[in-house]
């Protein structure tokens, strides 16, 4: 079955399902979640239909507290209601969330899921929030990519009518919800379509009616409540059952089949990881890999969270398992051992059963999780003694948690194509990268991906677009590590970080420079210019800003690059993707009128002629290092923290460089200086009387 | 060691010691966490210094939020500070929790846990607060009963100082915090001496000071966040030997031994029971009467909950066990089993030993939970198959989840004196009863505890009042089932409420009323004869609202039975109980002038002299019934939940008798006619005109 494909990000998934389902949203914005609000928001002041006919109404409270109390009030009001929050914002809504569960008030949270400020804020994702409310009487369910996102909204908001209970729905800040990835959408008719009405008309009858007064919200002594709160079992031990049909009717309309619990792997594996979250795309990817490669490995996908279906999970689990790695994405210090390692603790305690059950951290504050570490997961499974409450991702040289990564691992599909593109905050890079992926995926049958690392100084601070184009679905929710594209959109960036890194051989660099050969030669460092013939790179360069100058775009450089990589890139065929540039401009400005319609075409022109293929020497294999001009010297957490954090290599520090109370010092902002203007004045003596 | 003995409740001795040790507290109250902050602040304004010799700064914000925010900044500020609360109070305050936490600042939080608003608010004590802020990187201690929540403050205190992680220090809502106990206190002085001064010194030296600025609060991105995460982990390794040496500390001054776990029971145990807070009291005094009768079972008492050390438990638990009950005083619908349960069931799947362990409910909104039950946990341990994820305490006629409780058993030791009290909301008699107990507990070397029962209309509503006097202590915390002493303050209770249940055969009876003894034979109920006879009960009436009027006291008639209470009971001397009573109303009335001692000097005499033994016929053995009078026909509702319930019967309603989802029928107060005043209007014809 052909199918409508959408080039969009996880928040724009989840929104699309919520607009369908809502008569009313209850918003307060809060990264990485805004979008989904703003996006609804958008929609009904368009006047965009919901599937029951009508604009929802969409309201901003004073604060996510403010959001869950109105929640909680359209519920009862008999509206078919929903938010969308994460981290601190979430926490807010724990009080409501006690009192929707209790009511038995059907709804769905979508939380774009973000980790909490402890030692210092986060704006990325990971689980800690959501887990910080597992104990509300939610139903959780967990999308681990973008297509994910869109099917599992749906289960969750078809299974949340017939349970009851109300969900949680989530995938991982930043990670999915600004992920773009080509993906099919599911329609508001055929939405509309899977409902169970009965469900939606008892809910109506349930409501608060002046017709048919009840009472809520009752004090209960100790002579009632806990009856009261045993009342609602019920319910919850249906939804499993209630999740499972929403998944096999989402997967008969798509042809996407879910279950509350999956497994991808050898049916007779040993070891498994058990994982949620976006996280579960890269230990399937790497799985894969390896079992391609004569492993018998294996990984549960945490769908449904809560409730927790120990028959469900061990339904999908091979008997022969004997190793299970549980990868926990949140920490909560104290604690035995994070939640889902404990609820897996608990499967097998209950069924009496001794597994080696070891329990894992990763991605906290979205640190990258790759398949190399996956294997260092797989790796510690087969110790005798394996380590337990382990860290992954990290060097942690103070307690010893971390898991060494000794192997570099590739696990990514031989015909995927990976590019990365360096630009400055607001020099229009990402935007133009969004641009060439709805390109490609709108008009390919390629499967696309972007997604988009902003340094916190967001306008004037470095993006690095991480691009992947390829035949089949892209299960790669990680950082671009091997590149066949990379692209510097800002000559300023050339010697301040490593461009290069990663590189495929034979691989495509594009600069943005105004330099010629020669100049070159003393303007890229030398380990780049090894690096560019040493691989045998194909090396093009673009003076992008001369370009914007001259016809009257500024500073403006992102059709001219956007132009240069489509022309470059094995992606699609050259001349159709600068048609379809031209189409876009077209459309984009022509409300602008003609002339400025012109001058974009003008760019796009003058890139095409200007991009130059630079034939660098043979010598640059061999170029002697730049002398070391000595430096000022500096404090050490300046040269041991800030610096290498500034070169983009904050991964690579212990634990024991970071403080242990988030305390910084004051006054690093002087040893920070970028120097990323591309002009700078320079004193002309002659003028002056 | 002879020491200072107070009959307090535990919000007092939590108070007590949170004063000691703090420079600020911020606060707002919610029941029934109120009477910390309130006492606090009263202390303050009364000049009271803490141990540092300055009083407290005692500020009360516009919400939980704003206290937890102003905890945080005075914390960072280098103020040792302090809170109070509960139930969503504590939830408002989760965001700055994991600030706090993350941030490695020592403060305690005084939680007298309660329940959460869920399908209807409860304003009584259950660990679902205290459960919903375990993620939060708070250290949790629990303390079980008013002495140890003394002596437990003060570990809390202790330990946060050296440990540098924030405590959460709880105990049971209204069950511990209202509960009067006769405790030995610790004075501020004794307190001083075990602090270690340079972990006061360092935290001062944290604090944020334009001296020496440094900045919290960073945002970080994923280069750092993750490795900065982990920097503290070393702290929480170091609480549970920093909690253990600090219960030593205070063990060698008080003889009061403590440990992060504790154990009673037989040393051979084949099945034991884990619990924490104030239940754990319960299984305790069960556990030494069964042991003492031939069984071989014992008690885990959970202290230090977070971080909760596998190593410290395993040590206290016998080799011999292998059954093992964990009971949780909370619920998590849609989780495996409740956390507690689940902390135990990891314990054994790391060392990889397969134990039998269930998991059950109890407690929740302060269910009783009494010697009969913790029999029946135990009773179901026995079974081949022991039934998991429990609960006990209610009949769940829905899912099955309860256990039976087949054998009613009295644990009480043999010398314990029990009395129970019916009165009205502020008539008084609640006041009475903790005069009666401060003077018996300061004046004997009996141990004494008071629990107050109050029912949800407050003033106006039933008042219970549980008293129980004898020479070891209480491990009652639960409500006296079995009593020597009754007394009905109200004659309109008669024929409404049970009001003999439980009395003891040759039991004492005291009954406020203007009836003769002809009377009685209409006045009192069949049924209640019957039980006076056949229990050979002693019977004394008095018209105390007689002499009250009568002196000059209106309807305060609370002297009045105090004294004639004191001349009953067999718990202290008659006549040395009188005059200290004589001395307590000098003392509270002196100020107010002579007259008014006199009145109530005079109150006392006449209760003595009109305090008359009721020599009942020994036909009252076999009174007859008397005839039903048919009622009104009344909505199913009305004769199945409201009326048990206003009877005091509520606790035997079965989970069916309930609603899913909390909602209650409007329009039930017509149904609810108390007829509790003593006098009423009466129409008088003669003089209209």
């Amino acid at each position: 079955m052909m199918r409508h494909k959408v080039t969009v990000d996880g928040n724009t998934a989840a929104a699309h399902v919520a607009y369908a389902f809502s008569d009313v949203a209850a918003i307060y914005p809060i990264t990485p979640s805004s979008n989904m609000g703003e996006m609804a928001d958008e929609w009904a002041a368009a006047g965009k239909l919901n599937m029951w006919g009508q604009t929802v109404s969409v309201t901003e409270l004073q604060s996510e507290a403010g959001a869950a109390g109105a929640v909680h009030g359209a519920l009862v009001s008999g509206a078919l209601t929903t938010t969308f929050t994460a981290s601190q914002g979430l926490l807010l809504m724990i009080p409501n969330m006690y009192k929707i569960a209790g009511e038995l008030l059907p709804t769905v949270f979508h939380v774009s899921a973000r980790a909490l400020a402890t030692h210092a804020l986060s704006i990325y994702g990971d689980h800690s929030d959501v887990m910080s409310t597992r104990h509300t009487g939610f139903a959780i369910l967990a999308s681990a990519s973008v297509q994910e996102t869109m099917d599992l909204s749906l289960v969750a908001h078809l299974a949340t009518l017939k349970a009851k209970v109300p969900f949680l729905h989530f995938f991982d800040g930043f990670r999915t919800s600004h992920e773009v990835q080509k993906v099919s959408e599911i329609s508001f008719a055929e939405m509309r379509a899977l409902i169970d009405i009965r469900a939606v008309r008892d809910f109506r009858d349930r409501a608060q009616n002046p017709e048919f007064p009840r009472q809520r919200g009752t004090a209960q002594n100790p002579d009632i409540y806990f009856q009261g709160r045993e009342a609602s079992n019920k319910y919850y031990l249906a939804v499993p059952a209630i999740v499972d049909a929403a998944m096999q009717q989402v997967g008969e309309l798509t042809g996407r089949h879910y279950q509350p619990f999956d497994y991808v792997g050898a049916p007779d594996a040993r070891q498994v990881i058990v994982i949620m979250g976006s996280g579960a795309e890269t230990v399937e990817e790497t799985v894969n890999y390896l079992n391609a490669r004569g492993e018998k490995l294996g990984v549960v996908k945490v769908r449904l969270y809560r409730p927790f279906s120990a028959q469900h999970c061990l339904q999908v689990v091979p008997k022969t398992v004997t190793h299970l790695a549980v990868l926990d994405r949140t920490k909560e210090p104290g604690s035995l051992g994070e939640p889902l390692y404990q609820d897996i603790c608990t499967v097998y305690s209950e069924l009496g059963i001794t597994k080696t059950i070891v329990g894992g951290r990763f991605g906290l504050g979205l640190k990258e999780f790759t398949p190399s570490m996956v294997k260092a997961v797989f790796d510690n499974l087969r110790h005798e003694n394996p380590k337990n409450h382990f860290t992954v991702g990290i060097n942690d040289d103070v307690t010893f948690t971390s898991l060494t990564v000794a192997e570099n691992i590739d696990t990514t599909p031989a015909d995927m194509y990976r590019c990365k593109f360096f630009g400055l905050g607001a020099d229009g890079t990402v935007g133009a990268n969004k641009n060439s992926i709805k390109i490609i995926g709108d008009h390919t049958d390629l499967y696309a991906q972007g997604y988009f690392v902003y340094d916190s100084k967001k306008s004037g601070g470095i993006t690095v677009s991480h691009l992947r184009f390829g035949k089949s679905p892209i299960k790669s929710p990680y950082l671009v590590d091997e590149a066949d594209f990379i692209a510097c959109h800002n000559p300023s960036f050339v010697g301040r970080y490593d461009l290069l890194a990663g590189i495929k051989p034979s691989g495509t660099f594009l600069l943005n420079s105004p330099w010629t050969l020669s100049e070159m030669d003393t303007k890229l460092p030398a380990t780049m210019r090894r690096t560019i013939a040493a691989k045998g790179l194909k090396f093009y360069n673009l003076d992008a800003f001369k370009i914007a100058r001259e016809v009257g775009q500024g500073s403006r450089i992102n059709t001219i690059m956007q132009v240069a990589f489509s022309h470059l890139s094995a992606v699609m065929d050259s001349q159709a993707a600068i048609a379809l540039i031209k189409e876009a401009i077209q459309k984009t400005y022509g409300e602008k009128g003609e002339a400025v319609v012109q001058q974009n075409f003008a760019a796009v022109e003058r890139a095409l002629s200007a991009l130059e293929e630079i034939h660098y020497p043979e010598s640059w294999r061999t170029a002697p290092d730049e002398a070391i001009s000595a430096e000022r010297e500096v404090p050490p957490f300046i040269s041991n923290v800030l610096r290498p954090m500034t070169a983009l290599h904050g991964d690579e520090l212990p634990v024991s460089a970071l403080s242990d109370d988030g305390v910084f010092p004051l006054g690093t902002s002087q040893y920070e200086k970028r120097g990323i203007a591309v002009e700078i004045p320079v004193w002309n003596a002659d003028p002056c009387i």
